[in-house]
C-alpha cells in the first residue's frame, strides 16, 4: 500500500481534485490517495504550508506528500521534489513545503525537469495534473530521484515569524484561523513552558480584551473565550461553544500578547507534560 | 479490506481530517476510509447522530464507524467503543452514536481507558487525533475489545422527540434540514401508513401554508411546494426545483401537522409498499 | 483494483455521499472510490456534464463513472449504463453522461430495468443510493451488461453551443465559473488555432473591457484581468491572483468575442503546440 497525500487550494466544486486522482491512479493504481485539505485559500502559500507540518508526520514512513498551492503556475518559477529521513515531498518551490521540511532531516532536494515523468502534454496552467500528479505517482512506484532532474542545494522557505520575549512577556501574532474559528498564534508551548498556566493571561490588544489560559474549551462556562495550547502545540484563542475570530474580530497578523499576573510570579512548572 | 467511516464536525478547511486518517493509516495502513460527512454543524451532537444513524446500516458487517462531535473534547465526559451485532462504533458518550445505536442489538459497551491504545501524547483539544483514531484503528485490526477498558451498563442516549397523534392528526416537526434545503422531520412513514396521500394535507404553521403529499419531487410543477416520504423514510417538505427551507423559512424545531382533508377519510391503505 | 468515480450534486454536509459508498462497498468491497465532485448546484445537469467530461478519460481503463445530477428522480426519466470503448458510464438519461460520451467511442447504451441489481427497496427520491449505486459496484465486478436491461438506440444529449466566426471574430459565451473565479468559455483552443495570441484582444460586452491574451497567468501583473486557454482547452478570462468571475460580474451565458487588433493581422502560426 503506497499512500499519497494531497493540498492543494484546488476548492472541491470542480473537478480538479479528481482529474489529478484520475492521473495519480492510471499511473499507480495502488496508491492510497488521502485528502489533506483542498481548501487552503486561493494563493494562500503560507496557510498550504501551515496546514502540510500540521500533519505530514502523522502518516506512515514513505508517504509521499503532494502540495500544489501554486499561484505562479507557467511561471519560471521551479517544481522540486524533496526526500527527507521519513517522506517525499513534491510541489512547485515556492514555500508551500517548507514549514514542513523546516522540521525534517532532508536528503536530497531535485528540481523537476525531467518531461519523460509528465504527461506527454502539459499545460500552463495546471502542473497539478501534468506535472506533480505524474510525478507523485512515479515516486510511489519507486522511481529513482536521480531520474527526475538534477540535485539543488536548497529549497524556498517562507519566513517564520516567532514569538517574542519582553521581559516575562511573551510578543506574537495570529497565524492561522481555523473551521471552528480557533484562531492560532505563533506563541508554543515551549515559549509558555516556565510559566504555571494559573498566572498568565492573554491580552489581545486590537479589541482590547483579557482572557485567562485553560487546558480545554469546557474550562469555560458556554460562550466565554480563553487561550489554550492547541492541538499543534501553539496558543489558540477559542469561546468554548462559539466561534472566536468571528466574535472578536480577529484575523491575521492580529498582535497577541502573553503576561504573568501584575508582579508576583510564581516560577513553579506546571503539572501535566505538554502536548506534542 | 477493512472499513472505517469517518462522522465529524471538523470541517473540511484545515488539516484535521487529514490527522485522524494519518494516525489511522500509520496503524492499519490496509484500511479503506470513507468520509460520511465532515461537515456537522460546530458541536451539533445531534445533527451527527442523525447523519450516522442514516446511513451505518448501509455499509458491510464489521465496518467500524467513528464519530466525532464532542464539544466537551478534553473534559471528562468519557469515550466508548460499542460492538453491535453488526458493527463497531466508537466516539464521545454524549450521545452522537445513540441514534444509530438505538436501532441495533447492543453487545457490549466499554469506556476507554487504556492509554497503549491512544497515541502517545494525548492532547486536551483533539482526540479525534489522539484517542478515537487509534482505537479505531487497533479496532479494524482485531484488538480484543476488553482490552480497551472496562464494560459499563449505558451508552448516552439523545432524546428523541417522536411525532404525536391528535385524533386523525400527526403533529410533528422539523428535526433535520438537508444540503438542498429539503426538511426531515420526525413524523415517519409508519405514521403515515393508514392513509391514502392522496387525503392528506400537510400544515405549516409558521409560514401558514397548507402543501399537498406526493411520492417524488416531480409530482408538483417547479418551484411548488410538497410533502414527500424522503429517503430516510421520514416526511420531507421539498420544492420542486428549489430550496424549501430558504425559501418558506422552515427551521430546526418547526412545528408541522399532518391531516386529512376534512372530514370525509377514505381508510383505505395505500398501493405502494413504503420506502425503507 | 477496480475504481469508482462519483459525480453529484448531494453536497458534503449530509451523508448522502457516504450512504451511496456504504451501498458500493458492500457490493463491492475492494472498490477504489473516487469523488470528482459533489458540489454541482442542485440540478444543474449541465454544469455536472461539463466537470465529467473535463477529467473522465484521464483515469484508467475500465474505470466506472457514476454521475447522479438527478431532479427528475423518481419521475418516468430513465436510468441507463453506457459502455465505450474505454470506460462505463452509470446514471439518469436526462444528459449529465453526454459531454463525456460525445467524446467516446459507444458499444452499448442500455435502460436499467432489471431490479434484481437494485437495492431491494427502491425509493422515490434517491436513485443514487438505491439505483445507481448498486448497478456501479456490479459493474465493476464484472456484472454482464445484457442482464441490467434492453438495449436502447440512444442516450440524451445536452445542447452544445460552439463558438461561431463573424469574419474574423470568434463568437462565444460563458460556459462554467470554477472555484478561483476563472471562467471557462466555449472559444476552444482550435477555434483560435490560426491567431498569434499577440494580436488577439478580448472583448467582455456587458462589462465592456477588452482584456490581452496569454498563456499563464502570472503573465500579467497582480489585480490585471487576462485570457488564456486554459487546462479544458477552452478560452478562459481569468485575474493573476484574483476571482475574475466576482471582479467582473461575469455569469454563465455572458457573450465573450475574440478579435484581431484593428485591420492588419499577421497570420503566423503559434509557436508553442496548444495544451490538451
Amino acid at each position: 500500500m503506497s499512500i499519497i497525500t494531497l493540498t492543494t487550494d484546488f476548492g472541491l466544486s470542480d473537478w480538479f481534485v479528481g482529474a489529478m486522482k484520475g492521473v495519480l491512479l492510471r499511473i499507480q493504481p495502488r496508491a492510497q490517495l488521502v485528502d489533506i485539505t483542498h481548501q487552503i485559500p486561493p494563493g494562500d502559500i503560507r496557510a498550504g504550508a501551515f496546514a502540510l507540518a500540521s500533519c505530514y508526520s502523522l502518516f506512515p514512513r514513505r508517504t509521499v506528500h503532494l502540495a500544489v498551492v501554486d499561484p505562479g503556475v507557467g511561471s519560471s518559477r521551479a517544481a522540486i521534489v524533496v526526500q527527507t529521513k521519513d517522506f517525499l515531498f513534491v510541489g512547485p518551490n515556492n514555500g508551500v513545503l517548507s514549514f514542513a521540511l523546516d522540521r525534517e532531516v532532508i536528503r536530497s532536494v531535485r528540481r523537476l525537469e525531467n518531461p519523460k515523468f509528465f504527461r506527454p502534454s502539459v499545460s500552463r496552467t495546471f502542473h497539478g495534473r501534468d506535472v506533480f500528479a505524474p510525478i507523485a505517482a512515479h515516486l510511489s512506484k519507486g522511481a529513482a530521484l536521480a531520474e527526475l532532474g538534477p540535485e539543488v542545494s536548497e529549497y524556498t522557505r517562507l519566513p517564520q515569524a516567532n514569538a517574542r520575549r519582553r521581559g516575562l512577556e511573551r510578543i506574537g501574532e495570529v497565524i492561522y484561523i481555523d473551521h471552528f474559528g480557533n484562531t492560532i498564534t505563533n506563541i508554543s508551548d515551549a515559549d509558555l513552558a516556565q510559566f504555571d498556566f494559573r498566572v498568565l493571561k492573554i491580552h489581545l490588544r486590537k479589541c482590547k480584551k483579557t482572557i485567562p489560559l485553560h487546558e480545554f474549551y469546557q474550562a469555560v462556562p458556554p460562550g466565554q473565550a480563553l487561550g489554550l495550547i492547541g492541538s499543534t502545540g501553539f496558543l489558540e484563542i477559542a469561546i468554548n461553544g462559539g466561534n472566536a475570530a468571528r466574535a472578536m474580530g480577529l484575523k491575521i497578523g492580529e498582535p497577541i500578547a502573553v503576561r504573568p499576573i501584575a508582579e508576583e510570579v510564581r516560577k513553579h512548572s506546571r503539572s501535566k507534560a505538554p502536548p506534542r
